[in-house]
C-alpha cells in the first residue's frame, strides 16, 4: 500500500471507531453493564468507584497540539544529551496526570490504554497509594533501605503477609523478592537449577572439592551445563540469563551472547479460539509434541521450562487451558519444573487475579513470576526444597524493596476492596464485543481479534508492520495512548480504573 | 585452636580494643582532627554536623539482651516461614535506628559499621532524606512510576543533571539507569557488546538477515561468542551475566550455568603496601603479564574488562594506582573497553567521591558503574559510540527508578554541603592508625591491615576463617555491626555520618 493509502487507512480505523470506542468504554457511564456479582461489595462502591477515585478526570482526551507535541521534542532533544531517549514516545507531566490520562509535556491529555508498558494498575496519582506514598513505613522504607537477606525489617513480615502473599495463586505460601521481572525470573532460573542439582546430589550432601574448584573456572560440574526451555516468540525478560530466554524480536537479542538453551514452538492458533477448536487442538498437539522430542533429546539437561500465559511482548499469543494442563504434566512426567512467568499478565489483567487460574490446573506450577503492575516483584513458591540448602546461594545485597512491597500491599487491598478483578472481566467481555463488531466492518485494517474472556488483555493484528505503527501514531494524534506488540499487533494494557468506570 | 581459645582470642579484641576504637570513632569528640580544609565549608556546618542530622544519637552502644535477641529470633522464626531468612543476622527495627546506630527488635542499638552491606549513605533516618522522601516530587516518583526509556517524566534530565550527572567522574557526561548494581553491571556488558559488534560491522550498517535468524537461536553470529574478562575473586553480581564475572567464592556460583568468560589472576599485595613497593611493583607486573596473555589468546573475543578498584566482597584486595594505569593501558592498546565497578567503592567511601579518582588515569575508563550507597543504579560513560545505533536495544520496562534518583540527588547536595568526602579522609586517616596500633599489639589477631588513605574503606586479615566468624559475632555481642569479606577478613563499610562526627 503506498504511504498515502496506508495514512489514510490508519485514520479511518482511529478517528472513526477505535478511538472512540476506548474512550467510551473508559469514560461513559451510559453503557449498560452489570454491577458485580459479588454480594460483599456495596452498591456504593460499586456505583462511585470512578468519583472516588478520580473526581477530575476529564470525559474524553484534551488535545493541545499535535503529536508529539513541541515542548515533548524539544525536551527530548534536551535529555537525549544525557540520556538515551531514542525509545521515547513524549515527555510526560505525571503530577498533572489523573486516573486513565496522561499529561504529556505540553498539557496534552491522552487515554492511557498502555499505562507503562503494563505497569500502572490503578491509574495516574491514585489517591490511595499517594496515601500510602506518604505514611511513616513508606519513607521509613525509602530513607532506611535494607539489605532484607540479611538484615530484614521487623515490618517485613506483615507487608508480605498482608499483601503479596495474601494474593499468593492458590497452592502458594512463599515468597522470594527481586527487583524486576527480569531479575525475578533469574531469581527463579537459579532456584530451579539449585534444585536440580541437590536433587541429583542429594539435598543435604556437601559439594564436591571438584565442584568448588569448577565453578571458580565457570565450568562443570561446579558451574553445570543446564539449560531453561522457553518458547518461540517468548519474552522473560532483558538481562543475560532472561535474554536467553527471550525469543520475541531479534532487535531485544542482538549482539549479546546467550546461553545455549532450548526453545520449543508455542501455538500459532486461529482467532476467534471457540470457531477454530479442531484446527488449534490440532496445532497446540504439535508444539506439545515437539517439546517432548526436545525435552528428551536437548544435549543438556532441562532443569526448568518458562512460560507466558499469553506471550505479550511476543505478540499476544494465546494458547488454550488444554496446552497449559498438558505442559503442565508432560513436565511433571520428565521431573522437570514449571515456571509461569506472569510479569506481565497477573494482578488482574486478565480478568483472573493471575491469569492461570485459567486453566485449572490438577497440580500449580512450581513457581510464578511478578513484577509490572504489582511494582514489586519476585515469585512464589511453595515445596521447601526450592530454597536452597545454605544461606548465600539465593542472595544479593538488597533482595527487593520494602517500598515497592507496600505498594503492592495496597494494590492487593484496593482490587479486593473494589471487587476489579470482576469489573477487569466485565469491562473486558464489552471491550472484545465492541471491538470484533469493528472488526467485522473493517476486515482489511482489524484482523485476529484476541482476548474474549480474559479481561481486557485484547490485542488484534494490524495488515502488515508499517500500518500497525502509522496506527499507534495516529492513536497518540487522536488522544490514545496504546502499545504494539510482536511484528504487527495492537495491544491494549490499560490500569484497572479504566475497568471501574463501566459499572457505574 | 580449640574453640575455647577461639572465643577467648575473639573476645580479647572485641571487648578491649577494636570496638572501643570503633565506638569512639564514632562518637567522641574529643578527638583531634583538623576541621575540612575546603574553605567554602562553614565553620558552623563542620563543628554541628552530627548534632544536625541526629540530634538523639548515643554516644555507645546500648545493649538490652545477648545477640541476637530473642525477639530477633522470635521473629526470624515466623518470617522463615514464607521468606528466606538463612543469610539473616537479626530483625531490625529501623524507624528506631538513629544515625549511626541500628536498632533491632530488642530494641538494641547497635553502631553499625557495615551499613547495609555499605549501602546506607547518611546514616538511619536521616533528616535530610525523610524530607526528600516526604517532597511531592517523590510521592509522584512512588504513584506514578514511569517506564524511563518511552515516557520520561518532565522532571527526570533536571534529576539526574542535580544528582547523578553532577556527581559524575571526570571525563564522563551521559548516564544510562537501571535498578541494582548487578543490573548496572549487565547493562554496561550489553552496552560493551553492542559497541564492540558495531565497530566490527560498522555503526551504520544493518544486521544481516543470518544475525537475525541465529540470534533467535541464541547462536552465533548473532547472539556471538564473545567474553568479558573479570579478575580473580572479583564480585559483580549474581545475574546470569555479572555472575560469570564473579570470581569471590563458590558459594555464590555453584550449580548456575555461566558464561565460559575468561578471569585473570588479581594481584596479591603485601600490606602496608608502602613497605613492600618491590614486591608489589613485581606481583602486579606478573598479573598485567598473565592479563595480557589472556587478552591475546582467549578462545572468543574480549569485549571488556571489567575490576573494581578495592574488590570488596572477594577480601578487600587492593591494588595501587600503577596496577589500574597499565590495565587502562593494556586495554586501550588491544582494542577492549575498560568498565570499572564501582558499585562498592563510590560515593565518598574512599576518601575521593570514586575510587578510581585515586588512580590519576591519562583517559578516563569507558564505563563507570554504579549502585549500593547511591540508592539509584547505573553506568557513566561519555563516547556517544556507546550507545546502541537503535532504540529497544539497551531497554527493559523502568530502566531505572526515579525515586532512587531522588535520593541520590540529596546524597550530593549533602556530600558537597558538608564536604563529606574531605571528612571520610580525616576519619579513615585516623581510624587506620588506630587499627594499626591494635594490629602491632596484637599481631597474632589482626593481619594485613589494608584501606590507608582510602577513608574508611578499610579491612583486615583474621587469623582464619572461624576466628573471624566468631570475631563478627562477637562485636555484635559487643555492640558493633562489622561485616566480613572474602574467606577470614573483616571488613568497615560505615555510612558517612560516621565520618561527621570526628571534626566536631
Amino acid at each position: 500500500m503506498a504511504m498515502s493509502s496506508l495514512r489514510q487507512a490508519s485514520r479511518v480505523l482511529v478517528r472513526s471507531r477505535v478511538a472512540r470506542t476506548l474512550t467510551r468504554s473508559a469514560t461513559t457511564s451510559a453503557f449498560h453493564s452489570t454491577p458485580p456479582a459479588d454480594p460483599t461489595s456495596s452498591a456504593d462502591a460499586s456505583q462511585s468507584l470512578a468519583a472516588h477515585y478520580f473526581p477530575t478526570e476529564p470525559d474524553m482526551p484534551r488535545l493541545m497540539t499535535s503529536f508529539p507535541g513541541p515542548k515533548s521534542v524539544e525536551k527530548l532533544n534536551s535529555l537525549d544529551k544525557v540520556y538515551d531517549t531514542q525509545a521515547a514516545y513524549m515527555v510526560c507531566d505525571y503530577q498533572n496526570s489523573v486516573g486513565n490520562y496522561i499529561c504529556d509535556a505540553d498539557q496534552n491529555l491522552y487515554l492511557d490504554v498502555y499505562a507503562q508498558i503494563a505497569s500502572i494498575p490503578l491509574g495516574y496519582n491514585n489517591p490511595v497509594l499517594m496515601t500510602a506514598a506518604q505514611s511513616p513505613e513508606m519513607i521509613d522504607a525509602i530513607v532506611n533501605r535494607p539489605a532484607l537477606g540479611t538484615f530484614p525489617s521487623t515490618l517485613w513480615e506483615q507487608i508480605l503477609r498482608e499483601g503479596i502473599l495474601s494474593a499468593a495463586p492458590k497452592g502458594f505460601d512463599k515468597v522470594w523478592t527481586s527487583m524486576s521481572g527480569s531479575d525475578a525470573n533469574e531469581c527463579a532460573y537459579k532456584a530451579a537449577f539449585m534444585y536440580h542439582r541437590a536433587k541429583q546430589r542429594g539435598k543435604t550432601s556437601e559439594f564436591s572439592d571438584l565442584e568448588r574448584q569448577t565453578t571458580m573456572e565457570n565450568a562443570s560440574p561446579g558451574s553445570p551445563d543446564l539449560a531453561i526451555l522457553s518458547f518461540d516468540k517468548a519474552f522473560h525478560g532483558r538481562l543475560f540469563g532472561s535474554l536467553s530466554t527471550t525469543r520475541s524480536n531479534p532487535i531485544h537479542k542482538l549482539d549479546i551472547p546467550a546461553f545455549k538453551w532450548p526453545k520449543a514452538p508455542f501455538p500459532a492458533l486461529k482467532y476467534p479460539l471457540d470457531q477454530y477448536e479442531t484446527e488449534n487442538r490440532a496445532e497446540e498437539d504439535r508444539c506439545l509434541t515437539a517439546l517432548e522430542t526436545i525435552l528428551q533429546e536437548w544435549e543438556s539437561r532441562i532443569s526448568a521450562v518458562v512460560v507466558e500465559p499469553i506471550q505479550s511482548e511476543g505478540g499476544d499469543n494465546h494458547a488454550t487451558p488444554y496446552f497449559f494442563q498438558q505442559l503442565r504434566a508432560l513436565t511433571k512426567l520428565h521431573g522437570i519444573l514449571l515456571i509461569v512467568d506472569e510479569v506481565q499478565t497477573g494482578v488482574a489483567a486478565t480478568g483472573m487475579f493471575w491469569a492461570h487460574e485459567h486453566w485449572n490446573l490438577d497440580t500449580p506450577p512450581d513457581l510464578v513470576t511478578f513484577s509490572k503492575k504489582f511494582q514489586a516483584a519476585g515469585y512464589y513458591y511453595a515445596n521447601d526444597d526450592l530454597r536452597p540448602n545454605l544461606p548465600f546461594r539465593q542472595f544479593n545485597t538488597w533482595c527487593g524493596d520494602p517500598s515497592k512491597a507496600i505498594i503492592a500491599r495496597e494494590i492487593v487491598k484496593e482490587v479486593r476492596a473494589h471487587d476489579l478483578v470482576t469489573r477487569t472481566r466485565q469491562v473486558g467481555g464489552y471491550l472484545y464485543e465492541h471491538l470484533a463488531e469493528l472488526q467485522s466492518r473493517f476486515p482489511h485494517l482489524m484482523q485476529n481479534l484476541r482476548g474474549k474472556d480474559r479481561g481486557t488483555f485484547i490485542a488484534w493484528d494490524a495488515t502488515d508492520s508499517q500500518t500497525r505503527n502509522m496506527l499507534l501514531k495516529d492513536m497518540k494524534g487522536a488522544g490514545i495512548n496504546i502499545g504494539g506488540c510482536g511484528t504487527h499487533s495492537v495491544r491494549m494494557r490499560p490500569g484497572m480504573p479504566f475497568f471501574s468506570r463501566l459499572s457505574q
